[in-house]
């Protein structure tokens, strides 16, 4: 029998698959499970691109382009301009989610053994599309006590190397919830100039900042024209993570062209889901103002009662919906798996994720989980309080 | 200014890329243009497909399961039973168009360097996803002498080496319209067999046969329960290639674990896209009887009428729609450009896609094409009539 590749060994799973079955074990035995493990909103998706979908009249469903509609992508620049992000349709290639993006980015930047730079605790499929890449992730550890703030410099340019091809960032951050400063963006384009890297940012929660703060994104930096790459996607801002829609961003020609030619191979983005995004985009501003202020409250509901518990540490996220919390356990899978299958409240229990897939460096976040703020407000008081019992109870 | 991988240098364009601007030109001249060059069908997708994603009613547009949901994937795997194929819903993952598929395979069974050995002329981004995965593609050589049958064993186990891990074949191919005999499938087994390799068959034209024969999955082949892995898309069978839905279906548990770590990676396939393709399976079987007689007709006028221009070389497609055409042309890269640009007759011109693109044996196919006979067969008949007269015209 021919067996897999090392590639294929080396895939990591999902910090949550392994819970699944212990989940599946909780609903046979009748447990509500509250879901703080996922970046699924539980936000309705805009009706104007429901409607567009549902009002199509294709007859035959064709290959669209390559690097999306000329239409679309005429749209998407001008929601980059109304952003203050000068490009045009020709800096943007439609993409099957933000996952393909970074997909493409990382074949168009790095070759085999190439490394890239990720300040840590970082998105987990990065490790997913990296090793499907051959390309090797440097950690540089963000920390719980500064609130995940970018790392200095000098931690940056310890880990340049000859190797070394970019810098990847998530802002705002999963699974922090950290929005970079203006200076902070400036001072990652110092870096990347100096040493002449790419910059990578995953900015698929733009829209998602609080108590005020502003989202910067890399290309409002003049500097980073020829270095900067936007990774971008519709699921979150449209509650439309099953469309699958997303885009690449440069403004370097270079890196354009070679994406194209991994965009051609795939041959087109799925066409009903180019359909919702372009109509997507006439959201009335209305629409997120809602969605933001009920984050936000939802955020400092989670937050305030999350602070209550003894020996619980969190930051603030100032952007997203997720946050890293500190857990006065030892092995935070261990905890996740017992929550499951072993705890409930009144036949309630909840599923976090733990944070050690959220880290390259091994043996880093084993006391962390993740918790997303998909839920309503009660879901989130009744979910806290369930984690306030549980920590009571569980001798791990 | 950070340049691009080498791995982004070396992916290959699409055979017709370079001949769109020619084409624009075309248009621009007010030139009637039949495309002969992709495999866009202008079938209907079937109404059933279509309605269902007209009447969806989701509020949420949400992540499906990484390998697709269990009642689609359980749909699937009665439509492989009906057509003699026994698999089973865990045998199947839905991906993103064949495309995706294709990808998942390569990265689950080859690592960097690793041999793939295809029957060429072959699928032209079978390159792209190789350059992508790193892998290296072994080209055995089908002759059009021999109407492309498969090339003597002997042939392949010359060009088997320790890195060689799998025989990949299209059938029906494109471009040949080649179809695999029963006994030509069993020879391929007992090869993969013999040398402990996978056995990849891309199985997306499956319905697509003529003149009464059938199609022969590597499935059926009992021994290959644990080397055959078939790649396969509603794209064509149901004239939804913009759905951008595919699967990848083995047996191998192996394979099928880490081919779901890379589907995991990426989260989902797109949901609207699914929808229909769970719908197209209710297609009634009069659907198909239509297209198949159809595309049989049209592959015999284009045939005929081929046959009657002096020196151009046609085997008879069995399978699929395309088919690889000898001209006398020492170029026909500079022949398609020269129709697009330089040629019309009474304002019509044809696009062909040079056969180059199809071989990555470098100088084959140079005075070949591939057709796909996806126009009617009125505008086919045209078309050839145009290549006559272009031939005639030609210099060279």
């Amino acid at each position: 029998m021919p067996s897999v590749s090392r590639k294929g060994q080396q895939m990591p799973e999902s910090p949550i698959r392994k819970l699944v079955p212990f989940a599946e074990k909780a609903y046979k035995a009748n447990k509500t499970v509250y879901h703080l493990n996922i970046g699924q909103p539980d936000i309705k998706t805009p009706q104007i691109a429901m409607d567009a979908v549902s009002m199509h009249s294709l007859e035959i469903l064709a290959y669209s382009r390559s690097e999306g509609s000329e239409g679309y992508r005429t749209k998407i620049a001008n929601y980059y301009k109304r952003n203050e992000i000068p490009v045009e349709a020709d800096n943007i290639i439609v993409t099957t989610g933000g996952s393909e993006a970074l997909l493409f980015a990382m074949g168009s930047i790095a070759d085999i053994d190439d490394e890239i730079i990720i300040p840590e605790p970082f998105y987990a499929n990065y490790n997913g599309f990296a090793t499907a890449s051959g390309v090797k992730i440097v950690p540089v550890i963000s920390k719980i006590e500064d609130n995940f703030a970018l790392p200095p410099i000098s931690e940056f340019e310890k880990l340049i190397t000859p190797k070394t091809k970019a810098i990847l960032i998530c802002n705002p951050g999963n699974p922090t919830g950290y929005l970079y400063s203006k200076e902070e963006i400036k001072t990652l384009a110092a870096i990347v100039k100096k040493h002449d890297l790419f910059l990578v940012a995953d900015e698929v929660y733009r829209e998602f900042t609080y108590d005020g703060y502003e989202h910067y994104s890399i290309l409002q930096e003049e500097s980073m024209a020829e270095h900067g790459i936007i990774i971008d996607s519709v699921s979150k801002r449209y509650s439309m993570c099953g469309a699958r829609i997303g885009c690449l961003v440069s403004k370097n020609k270079q890196v354009m062209a070679t994406a194209l030619k991994f965009a051609q191979a795939r041959l087109s983005p799925p066409t009903f889901a180019q359909i919702a995004s372009e109509a997507a985009l006439g959201t009335p501003q209305s629409y997120f103002d809602n969605v933001i202020s009920e984050y936000e409250q939802r955020r400092n509901t989670l937050i305030r009662e999350l602070q209550k518990i003894p020996g619980v540490i969190v930051g603030v996220p100032k952007g997203a919906f997720y946050c890293i919390v500190q857990l006065p356990v030892k092995n935070s899978d261990d905890f996740a798996q017992w929550l499951l299958e072993s705890f409930d409240l009144n036949g309630e229990t909840i599923m976090v994720a733990p944070a050690a897939g959220f880290y390259s460096s091994p043996g880093v976040g084993l006391n962390q989980v993740r918790i997303a703020y998909v839920l309503n407000e009660d879901s989130l008081i009744k979910a806290v309080n369930i984690l306030k019992v549980a920590l009571e109870q569980y001798k791990g």
